[in-house]
C-alpha cells in the first residue's frame, strides 16, 4: 500500500552517502540527484544512510541537508529523511508547544500508528527532549482537550483480533446517550475511545450505525465550529479509516485559496510508506482527479517534484 | 539492594528441573526442596527453568507447582516464579477488576517500576488478557480514582536528572495553592504527578517543603478516611520512596490482628529482587526489630520458610 518505489538494485550505503556529497559539492545544490536517492530508499536504508553519512565524513546529514536546502523542499527532505519515530516526535513536539483547538497532529500520531509505533514515538521523545510526551501534551493543553488528547496519545491498544459484542453494543448505547445529551467530553466517551481497541471500537461504531440509524460522526456533526467535536471526528476517523481520514486532509490542503503545505508535507511523508496508494485510490474516488496531478497543480519546484517522486513518479 | 542469595555455582535449569520432579514425585511434596532451588534463582534464572521445563516434560512448572501446593506458600511461590513483568499484570488484574478505594496495588505497580518496567507490564498484559491494562483500569475505576489512575498506569516517565528548578518552584506553588483550597483531584494535581518525571517531582516536592513549611504529604494529611487523599500519598511515596513507602505496607501487614498476607506476599515477592536490603533497613530503623524476625513470628510452615529464604536465609 506504500508508493515508495525503491530501485531493485540498491546503491550502498557508501555509495549513496557519495552521491550526496557531489551533490552538496561546488556552487549550488543538485536537488535532483539529492531526491533521486533519498526519496527512493526506505526507512532502514535511510537509517543507514545517515548512519555512514556520520561515520564517513563526521558530520550530520540532516544538517547538511539543511544547510543546501530551503523552505518546503526542505522540511519535506527533513521530515522524510528522519526515522519515523523521531519524525513523529518531531511532530508531536511541534505540535504541541503550538498547540491549538484546531490542530490535529497529536490526534494522527497517537489514532493512525499501530500501539508500538506510537510507543515509539514516545521512546524517541525522550531522547530528543529528555521529557516525556505526555508531559508536554499535558503542559500546554487544557480542559476537554487535554481529557481527550493525555489518555490518547499515551495509550497501548490491545491490537489482538477479538472483539466483545455485547460490550460492543452496551458502549455504543452509552456512547449514544452522552451524545444525546451533549455530554461530549463526558468521562465515559474519553474512556471508549482512549482505551479500546480498534477492533473494538469498529464493532462499537457498527453496532451504533445499526442500533441508532446514524454513524457516529454524523451525530457528532452539529456544530460545524465546534473544535472539540472536530477533534473527536478525527479521532474516529483516524482510529478507524485513516486513509479515508488523510484524503481529506489533503483534500482540504489542496483545494484552498494557498495551498497548506504543512498538511501536505506532513500526510505525504508520514504516509508514503504506509498506504498512500490507498490514500491515491480514495483522492480519486472522492475528487475524480488523480491525487498526483492535483498535487502537481498546486505546487512547484523541487518541492513539487519531490512529493510527486515519494507518490511513485521517477521510479528507477 | 537485592536480599536474593543466588549460590556461586548454579546447577544447570535441567538439573533444577529434574530435582523439581524429584520434589513433586511420591507421596507428598518435597516443599524444602522446591524452596532450596527456586527462591535461590534470579529472574533469568527463573525464566530459563521455566522454558526448560515446558521442554522437557511438556508441561507447565506453574500448573505442576499449583497442583502440589496450596494456600498462602501457594500464592507466593507462583507469583515469585512468574517473570516479573507477568507478576505485574496479574497484581494489576487483579486489582482493577476487583478494585476499591483502598487498593494501592495499581500504584505500586505504576509509580514504584521503572518506565521501561511498566511498559514491560503493558506488554504482558496484552498477551495474557487479550486486552489493555488501561482498559481495564477506565472499566473498573471512576470519578477521581480513575481520574489518578490511568495516567498513572499509562506514563512513560522521562528518567534524565534533568531538573528544570524554575519549573519545581512554580508547579509547587500550583500544588500548594490547590491541596489549601482542598482541590485535591484538581487538573493540575493530577497532570504534575502523573506526567513529571521522578526527579523533577523530587525538586518539586523540595520546593514544596522549603517555600510552604511542611512535606506534602503532611498537607495531604488531613483526614485519614479519605481514600483519595491516601492514594496521592502513596502515589508520591512510591515515587519518591519506594523502600519507605514498602516498609510501612510490610509494617502495617504485620503489626495487625491477623496478618495481611496478601500485602505480605505482595512486597516481598515483588521487591526482594529490587530494594529489600533497603526495605529491611528502613523496617529496622522504625521498629527496632529485624523484618525477618518479625515476619517469622506472624507466619509459619513452609510459607514462613519461603519468605524467609526470599530475604536472604539459607543462603547456599
Amino acid at each position: 500500500m506504500s508508493t515508495l518505489a525503491v530501485p531493485g538494485s540498491v546503491p550502498s550505503p557508501i555509495e549513496d552517502c557519495e552521491q550526496l556529497r557531489k551533490a552538496f559539492a561546488g556552487w549550488g545544490t543538485n536537488e535532483q540527484l539529492i531526491i533521486s536517492i533519498l526519496a527512493h530508499r526506505n526507512a532502514g536504508q535511510r537509517k543507514s544512510i545517515l548512519k555512514t553519512y556520520h561515520e564517513t565524513y563526521g558530520e550530520d546529514l540532516l544538517k547538511d541537508l539543511q544547510k543546501e536546502l530551503s523552505s518546503d523542499f526542505e522540511r519535506a527532505l527533513l521530515l522524510w529523511t528522519l526515522d519515523p519515530s523521531e519524525r513523529d516526535a518531531v511532530l508531536a513536539n511541534e505540535s504541541a508547544k503550538k498547540w491549538n483547538a484546531s490542530n490535529r497532529v497529536l490526534v494522527e500520531i497517537a489514532c493512525a500508528r499501530t500501539s508500538a509505533q506510537l510507543f515509539s514515538v514516545r521512546q524517541a521523545y525522550h531522547a530528543r527532549y529528555k521529557k516525556s510526551l505526555e508531559e508536554d501534551v499535558a503542559f500546554h493543553t487544557k480542559d476537554d482537550f487535554r481529557k481527550l488528547l493525555l489518555p490518547l496519545v499515551t495509550a497501548y491498544r490491545y491490537e489482538g483480533p477479538e472483539v466483545n459484542m455485547t460490550l460492543a453494543k452496551t458502549e455504543a448505547k452509552i456512547l449514544h446517550e452522552k451524545i444525546k445529551g451533549k455530554a461530549y467530553s463526558d468521562d465515559e466517551i474519553i474512556r471508549i475511545l482512549t482505551t479500546r481497541s480498534k477492533a473494538q471500537l469498529g464493532a462499537t461504531f457498527n453496532h451504533y450505525n445499526n442500533d441508532f440509524g446514524h454513524p457516529i460522526n454524523k451525530d457528532l456533526k452539529v456544530d460545524p465550529e465546534n473544535d472539540f467535536l472536530a477533534t473527536l471526528r478525527a479521532t474516529i476517523r483516524c482510529l478507524t479509516g485513516p486513509d479515508k481520514y488523510m484524503e481529506k486532509v489533503l483534500r482540504l490542503a489542496i483545494n484552498k485559496t494557498g495551498t497548506d503545505e504543512g498538511a501536505l508535507t506532513r500526510v505525504v511523508v508520514t504516509r508514503a510508506e504506509v498506504d498512500m496508494k490507498l490514500i491515491m485510490d480514495e483522492y480519486y474516488k472522492r475528487n475524480s482527479v488523480p491525487l498526483d496531478k492535483a498535487i502537481a497543480k498546486d505546487t512547484s519546484g523541487d518541492y513539487k517534484d519531490f512529493l510527486l517522486h515519494l507518490l511513485g513518479h521517477g521510479s528507477s
